[in-house]
């Protein structure tokens, strides 16, 4: 279920056998044969009851079938198993299995699904599905599906959890003109999911745009790892449903997907590179832009109209984006002054005006694209008499072609638009009615290009005390998962700064401790049981020498008459941390079921807890993706000496993040931790409170 | 330029005359008409050149044209205004003026546009434009357009401050099937605005549902008040660009729009009962649903789908609207139990699985819309061997009709969608590809629902003393159009509760005021010039009754110190206030170029500084209002008892927003406001703090 697999064979293979094969009318078995019809390798049917099966070839057992590369299997549950055996003796590497009855139903196809499992790895076998639709690959009519229709040849490559997607895609894609390299109805994913074919398409030279529905990932650390490798020459874009809490409930009992927190896949797809669609329409104009143009090298867009209404919503458009609207040089604006009307509007967005015909567009565009600061171009075109849709989009074409630069078009209208539309998507360049889509599509190759010029770093590391980390973490767990305080030498062991201190259990121990930090201390109840100490009483600040011993015995009674059969660990003596001199902040974890140990960092008390100002990472994390943390956050000026305050240490933010991403990657029983607040001031960090789950 | 104009005349006339009709080819002024050839009353050119013009009968003078409902003026910019003011001495009512030449263009059209407005107030016309695209009604078939094409005839009227915006339009709702009933392009908005046609659609029969593209509304108050009107009966739907800080300034180019703050368009437009569409695609898709589906009883929705994955998106969709997921009765359940194979997913949403014929289709639809708490029907459909769209479309088109419950699709494809599409929008059943705009639309309907529902009650009127805010207002702002603490008066001749305290100019005084209040007082240099009091050390907190007197001095000495030229009105004397036991909001008011005062509500410091959490409404505001200003900002948890604290007195707080917006509007020379903090604590609220300015 892991590593690198070769799928090259499952999607260029010369023979396909289809293990079932039957010509029973309406059957699945008879329309995936019927489609393979097309495919120009051979094919062979499976079948002992038939000869022959639609006009092909048919054996009594695989172990007849020839050479093949790739076994559809459509046998009935009952029978999949030994014929994925089989397959797997004559030495068939890849198998596509269509028949459902596994994981997707009951206890017994659970069980059937995992006994499947266990022969694809004896045999280490590619298996698509079960309960997939098929698989298809243009470049050699390859169609092993069941579904309609065959997809348009091109260079976007689709995996679907939803078999039924792709039926309807595929029959959309054709009406649009828009064409695929692979496609593949992922099913249950027993065996190879998205990261499997992220990294196989990512290698294959005639995909240039992997796009996918998902309703679910499996191994999310493997797939962050799979798409980085990927995303640097092969943009992917997604849409992971089960956003919202319907739609995860829906996903759930749908595809039997465990529903991890979608703040987790926010931030893993993010760190892997992927962009994330959040509806069907923002999938495809993303795929269709990436797939048609060059990437821009840079985010300055100019403008081009010829009315000024849909010119405005396109600016609107560029500032909702991660574009901004080109700055022109005076070279540009002298050329546009010299050879537009007067009336025309030659600062972006340039405004040609109503009554100008091909040749006065065509240079206002051409001006545009020579510009230094124009790294695409939007042009937009209301109908009007003089102007032809067809003739600018064929003058948009050839400008596109000879510099190279990303175009997008508005070419607004009904019939009119639709015969530039054919000339427009033979070039690969997108157009929509709305300004809006034209413009969003222009945001996709941009956020694209940021992507691939990303580097990851490797996660920091760092010299820590692993052993000291262990032995904490074990004492401090023997009797209770849940552990607090008295477990802050953990963090220490991985460097994070705690204030001087200890837990002691009498008062003699207590005045020890006391006398051997400076200054008054902070004493605490230490108790997995009370939770919110300071409610009862429980924190004593400013403590004395001489009041240190009276301290502990009131602490102590305080608790007692709290809570009689609370379990008390200690008193907890401490340095007096200067909290007003700083800023507390939050720095904690939890385990996501898909992506493993979520980082979470905000500002602590409200800003976490009310305004959900939280900033969130798949560990471990680089210290770019520490830093990234820090930048997120909407209160971000705080940290950085808003209200006449010196900005905080914040590297020693960063590194903290990083450490503690460290220790839950070198710790995984750890399921949950919270430092807070770790107090964060101009000269640095430090922990004051901790609370950790095991797992038991 | 106000007031409830009747445009009944402008489209529904009898005759129309075109002034400055010529049969010269490629003119605007042949263009229009030919457009007005199929008009069905009778149409007259004038101009002295010609007896007629492409067949329509020429007179020479607009006194010569007969009992003329609209006048469609073309002439060249020179003779416009002369047209117009014959026009008014032959009783014509309504002219369209397509002219440009106005404002649009350098100050000698600025002051035609003057002259214009004054002629058409001194014959009480109703004038559209100048620089208008035109008008046109398809009841008559009346196109008094230049535009290219004839639009379908429909329910929607459209208003477009675009004249390309509105031929981009009509062209492409033509393809779309999308009729219009009214269509007007504004121009410049000399005299005819969006206020006035939002009220004559608004009593229009024809019109269900009024759309619009708007670069800048010129009177805000009352075009709030002109939507309020309607907007029970008749949704208006409008794209409002310039919505970005680049946008803006686009929009103030093309139109010569004064950029109000978006801030106060949102407010604005939100109080005013419209639906905002970000663009032209939210624009259309609401209008379409709205004028093709009856409005929802509720908000809950189901889902009824033959495929898994389109499903999990629809639900995420209506996570991400203001619509909910029914949730389906026993009954409901047992019945889909009952019709529905095995191996279907009867909880909504309803998954009839891909092997659904007609039949089941229509029975899981049927049963959701028999459902109790079920408002609204999304149908979604993958292509699959067994499953006509036409039949589903025709299905349910049939089921709409019956049960009267909005019903939105999406049956997923290209070709095999198109026969079902002109069924479903025969019927204006919405269809899209995309789940999430078919989600999206009936989003539509239940907001435009819950605008119809509201009540407006009328800005709450308090019983204040103006007189004594007036006095406080003229001798504060003798000196400075910018006034501080020392008119706190005013605030509390409107109400608003202020610390006791004296502004005084010796310490003798000063004691006498610190006798007069009980307990320690605080104390604070009173100067225009010193807007940061407290970084001098020019406020003293906790000033028992024998310092006062020295204190006064001190806080002199610092203020000399540290501005020898700042003019010194006094040191305030007030009763300390416990800032501690409250939470400290700000108050505010800043006037908006088009809507007039927004006042402003959020928590102090940073939470509007840094995090902006702040909530604005156009002023007068009702209680409702007020407290909807409260309820919408982020922090409001720290109001109602975060983190173990007492409410505060929300009740006070709404009363001091009423008052504030009943002193901007009764005050409107203060053109901005400040009370920060107001601090607001279980018992009440108190302002500490004031910063005004006025009109100078």
């Amino acid at each position: 279920m892991s590593g690198d697999r070769d799928l090259s064979g499952l999607f260029s293979p010369d023979r396909v056998a289809v293990v079932g094969a039957t010509p029973r009318e309406g059957s699945v078995a008879r329309a995936i044969v019927e489609n393979l019809a097309a495919f120009s390798g051979s094919v062979v049917g499976v079948n002992p009851n038939y000869d022959e099966v639609c006009g092909v070839e048919c054996v009594d057992s695989i172990a007849e079938a020839g050479d093949v590369d790739v076994g559809v299997v459509v046998v009935p549950p009952h029978l999949a198993l030994s014929a994925i055996r089989e397959a797997g003796e004559a030495g068939i590497e890849n198998l596509v299995v269509i028949t459902a009855g596994f994981g997707e139903t009951g206890s017994e196809g659970a069980s059937r699904e995992r006994e499947l499992r266990e022969i694809a790895a004896e045999y280490d076998l590619n298996v698509v599905g079960p309960n997939s639709l098929g698989v298809l690959s243009t470049a050699t009519d390859l169609n092993a599906t069941f579904g309609p229709d065959r997809p348009l040849s091109g260079s976007i490559s689709f995996m679907s959890q939803s078999g039924a997607f792709v039926t309807a895609v595929i029959d959309w894609a054709l009406s649009e003109g828009i064409g695929f390299a692979d496609v593949v109805s992922l099913g249950n994913k027993a065996v190879l999911d998205e990261s499997d074919f992220v990294r196989a398409w990512g290698r294959d030279d005639r995909t240039e745009v992997v796009i996918g529905y998902l309703e679910g990932i499996d191994r999310g650390r493997e797939f962050i790892e799979a798409a980085r490798q990927v995303t640097d020459e092969t943009p992917v874009v997604l849409v992971k449903s089960g956003r919202t809490d319907a739609g995860a409930q829906a996903a759930s009992s749908h595809t039997g997907t465990i529903a991890g927190s979608d703040r987790a896949y926010e931030a893993g797809l993010d760190q892997a590179g992927v962009i994330r669609a959040e509806t069907v329409q923002e999938l495809f104009d993303a795929a269709s832009a990436l797939a048609g143009q060059p990437l821009p090298e840079g985010d300055g867009v100019a403008v081009v109209t010829n009315a000024g209404g849909p010119g405005v919503m396109a600016t609107d458009a560029v500032g909702d984006s991660s574009l901004r609207m080109a700055s022109f040089s005076e070279g540009t604006l002298d050329r546009y002054g010299e050879s537009m009307p007067a009336e025309a509007n030659v600062y972006n967005p340039v405004d040609v005006i109503g009554d100008a015909d091909i040749d006065r567009f065509r240079e206002a565009i051409e001006i545009a694209l020579e510009d230094g600061d124009v790294s695409a171009v939007a042009v937009l075109s209301a109908p009007t008499a003089v102007l032809s849709y067809p003739d600018l989009a064929e003058a948009i074409v050839e400008l596109q072609a000879e510099y190279g630069t990303p175009i997008v078009t508005c070419l607004m209208g009904g019939e009119r638009a639709r015969a530039a539309k054919s000339v427009l998507s033979e070039a690969g360049i997108p157009l929509y009615f709305d300004p809006a889509r034209a413009i969003g599509s222009l945001d996709a190759l941009v956020r694209y290009r940021e992507i691939s010029e990303r580097e990851y770093d490797d996660p920091a590391e760092f010299d820590v005390d692993t052993e000291r980390a262990r032995a904490v973490l074990d004492r401090a767990t023997e009797r209770d998962n849940r552990v607090g305080v008295e477990a802050m030498e953990l963090l220490s062991a991985y460097g994070i700064p705690i204030p001087e201190g200890e837990v002691v259990s009498d008062p003699e121990e207590a005045e020890r401790v006391a006398r051997s930090i400076e200054g008054e201390v902070v004493m605490k109840i230490v108790s997995p049981d009370i939770l919110h100490k300071s409610d009862i009483g429980g924190v004593a600040v400013g403590v004395a020498e001489d009041a240190v011993a009276d301290t502990y015995e009131d602490l102590l009674t305080r608790a007692r008459n709290y809570s009689p059969d609370a379990t008390i660990l200690g008193i907890q003596v401490q340095e007096t941390v200067d909290l007003d001199s700083g800023v507390e902040t939050l720095v904690g974890m939890s385990e996501d079921p898909q992506f493993g140990p979520l980082l979470a960092f905000g500002l602590g008390g409200i800003f976490v807890e009310i305004l959900e100002d939280v900033a969130f990472r798949v560990a471990p994390i680089s210290e770019r993706e520490a830093g990234e943390m820090v930048e997120e956050i909407d209160a971000l000026p705080l940290l950085r000496g808003a209200r006449g305050r010196d900005p905080v240490d914040e590297g020693a933010i960063v590194e903290t993040l990083c450490r503690l991403g460290q220790l839950v990657t070198e710790f995984p029983e750890i399921v949950e931790l919270d430092v807070n607040p770790l107090v964060a001031t101009p000269e640095g960090v430090v922990a004051i409170d901790l609370q950790l789950t095991v797992e038991q």
